[in-house]
């Protein structure tokens, strides 16, 4: 039986990858007129890397990273427009309309008629907040964890908030390292469903997986059905 | 009877507006070597007010409110340098040791012998998390709640989540306007204790308090006695 099944936002929501890769390639433009010849998409991931135990995940945190790696390799050249622009694309990405992924409200809705869900996010919690309130499903969630990172002790967490044994509990997503891992390590389902492109960050090799046991989908679409299955396949029916 | 005593962090459990106001001189300073006649205090203050539907509370939101208001009072002319200095300070606040409030440590290990006690803050989600985890307390807390705004509708919400009712809550804080005015809205007790300085946009002007009838304490030392008070009478002795 699932007591409760808590779902991830960004890219298995709503589509949010596409929003930071196009920003980094706008970055990476506005620096080739200083620096042709930098790599500044990597030099940014590694000061976004540097920065994480400081500013967490989220827009914030992006527009820093973005603006300390701009000034770092322009050896302090950079002019003060093009910082401003950065901070503008900031307040659009925190600002802009919610996409959400083909099927997500109708899925949504069906598990929400069967089962107490909950939202389990990471990055800024206002910005997360307001993408809820943005995407109109608000008022099918029971909860809303917005967590600084996603690790077996987190969604350990979460469960007891909610009373609810791990072998009842489903975590859905689409990061193998956020949303997967850590809630399988934990004793809970979890189910995968992949997005089209992931940072960096997010990856795991193959390797990583060791013995883990989830399930996976090609859509969200097609989650109610297999949670039904799996309620009738711990009945033994 | 008490159920539930839930506890602001900053400058109420440790000091924090300081660390604002020194960076807020410091940020002056660096401006007047371009604006020698320039009021950057006033500028940052609205930067800071715009930007906060955007960016929350938190000192990421405050470094980039920094970093803009200097781009557009120097016209673009901010040395790279002087922006990487304003994120260094962002990183410093966000790292920098804790310092309790004096006798906060004894006030809170005596409140959590007697009561479930939890925190209630605004701001970023890690540096709430991570000064939280510093400064040593963190085992006293049943829970954590770090919330985008302080106001009615979310007491209610965390006394919802704690299933307590409203007369058996009480909230202690240091700002009028974040702490004690919500808290009283939404049916609960509270307890002021002023702290030496406040930030403009937590200032309530007198007639703004209207008939709201709120403890108000000198000192978190004189918490736990309050409580006591507070319960005998409930209980009519």
């Amino acid at each position: 039986m699932i007591d409760l099944v808590a779902l991830d936002a960004d890219d298995t929501l709503w589509h949010n990858e596409p929003l930071f890769t196009s920003r980094r390639e706008q970055f990476c433009a506005l620096l080739a007129r200083y620096e042709p010849d930098g790599v500044a998409e990597d030099r940014l991931y590694e000061v976004e890397m540097q920065n994480l135990r400081h500013f967490g995940y989220g827009v914030k945190g992006f527009v820093l990273s973005m603006i300390e790696t701009a000034v770092e390799m322009t050896g302090g050249r950079l002019d003060g427009t093009d910082v401003r622009t950065i901070i503008d694309w900031g307040r659009e990405m925190l600002a802009g309309p919610i996409n959400l992924l083909d099927g997500v409200a109708d899925a949504v809705e069906s598990l929400a008629r069967d089962y107490p869900v909950i939202l389990v996010t990471k990055g800024d919690l206002l910005d997360q907040e307001t993408k809820l309130a943005r995407s109109g499903l608000g008022g099918l969630f029971k909860g809303i964890e917005i967590v600084s990172e996603k690790n077996a002790p987190v969604y350990r967490k979460v469960m007891a908030r909610y009373a609810v044994q791990p072998d009842r509990f489903v975590m859905v997503g689409n990061s193998l390292r956020s949303d997967i891992l850590p809630a399988v390590e934990a004793g809970a389902h979890a189910v995968y469903v992949p997005y089209e492109m992931s940072w960096v960050h997010e990856r795991v090799p193959d390797e990583a997986l060791g013995g883990a046991s989830f399930h996976r989908i090609a859509h969200i679409r097609e989650l109610p059905a297999l949670l039904k299955q799996l309620e009738t396949l711990s009945r033994g029916v």
